[in-house]
């Protein structure tokens, strides 16, 4: 039976499989098989391949900030309460998926950054992004004496960001979520240096 | 021409493509083509890509292991500064590289991990082995006191390893060693925290 889909849900169809098996192993047959759709409604809304990778990246980070301002907007917890909590769900979350899926962001740059200019100048403008997010949060908990201040809120927003995502490489290749709570101990350890 | 080629040569060439095109990307026959064989020779050495790719990790990382024996051997300079030169001798490769390649045992996890677990428990053995290698340095900083003892010798390798790898990522995105240069202030910050 033909089902109708609208454009987010292509989207996040192709999300998924590229999570699970990789951007160059998933064809666009793959996509419409999994949306059953015919070619025409794929092409009816992206140009090719790498465009729909673009909107797939820009789709998932917009989730991920929207993730991100549900945890850390929250004034009735500390500026490190709130990271906390916003790492921790993300380990929950790798848990539930059996510790198997990476970030998009991540696996996307680390398959084709190499070779697609594009893409790759497009992860890293996500990356900033994330990184302004956290850096707000970061601020305030400096300025609370919370946080340590030897480093730019834009430093430890990158740190905690590059952190997490080695810490979610290896998870990946053990399957267990060891990488990510050592990163938990690692990083607020380091955030918290000073209070020492 | 028809050059001959050992096996070395051959794994060597696939290391090379998995790390530019991804190992899904890249496909025997352009194996073959680089290296200028038949498939013959090609499945004389190898069952499958699969198991190339096993091989592959195998020689990435044996190369990796005395890459780190040569610098972390060398008793005349202290465990931290053995540290800070091998991390910086790759910061240097990386630039060389125009920040586009990243390491084998990363990019390999993330790909395929999900799909493939004989791959991805490799990739988690030669993991463990770098850490393990890296702790014993780690530990004698420690018993030197250069180093913090609040964390075990093989919980800083893994941070370490770690947040080299989330930074190695990140500057593939941005083709910038940026990652890389904060990643070397935030590390040895943290691994000599208890000294300020």
């Amino acid at each position: 039976m033909r089902q109708k889909h609208d454009k987010t849900e292509i989207i996040q169809k192709g999300i998924q499989l590229f999570r699970e098996k990789g951007f160059h192993n998933t064809g666009v047959d793959d996509i419409l098989r999994a949306c059953n759709i015919p070619s025409g409604s794929f092409y009816n809304f992206f140009k090719n391949k790498e465009g729909f990778a673009v909107q797939a990246l820009e789709l998932y980070n917009q989730k991920y900030l929207e993730y991100l301002d549900s945890v850390l907007d929250n004034q009735k917890l500390s500026p490190v309460k709130r990271l906390k909590k916003m790492f921790n769900q993300n380990v929950k979350e790798h848990v539930n998926n059996d510790c198997s899926l990476g970030c998009l962001l991540n696996s996307m740059t680390s398959e084709v950054a190499a070779l697609n200019l594009k893409i790759a100048e497009r992860a890293g403008q996500h990356y900033e992004k994330n990184a302004e997010r956290i850096a707000m949060v970061l601020k305030e908990g400096q300025e609370s004496g919370e946080i340590r201040k030897d480093f730019t809120p834009l430093e430890l927003a990158f740190y905690l960001i590059d952190g997490f995502s080695g810490a979610t490489v290896r998870m990946q290749a053990g399957k267990t979520d060891q990488p990510l709570k050592l990163f938990m101990k690692t990083a607020f350890s380091f955030l918290e240096a000073h209070r020492k």
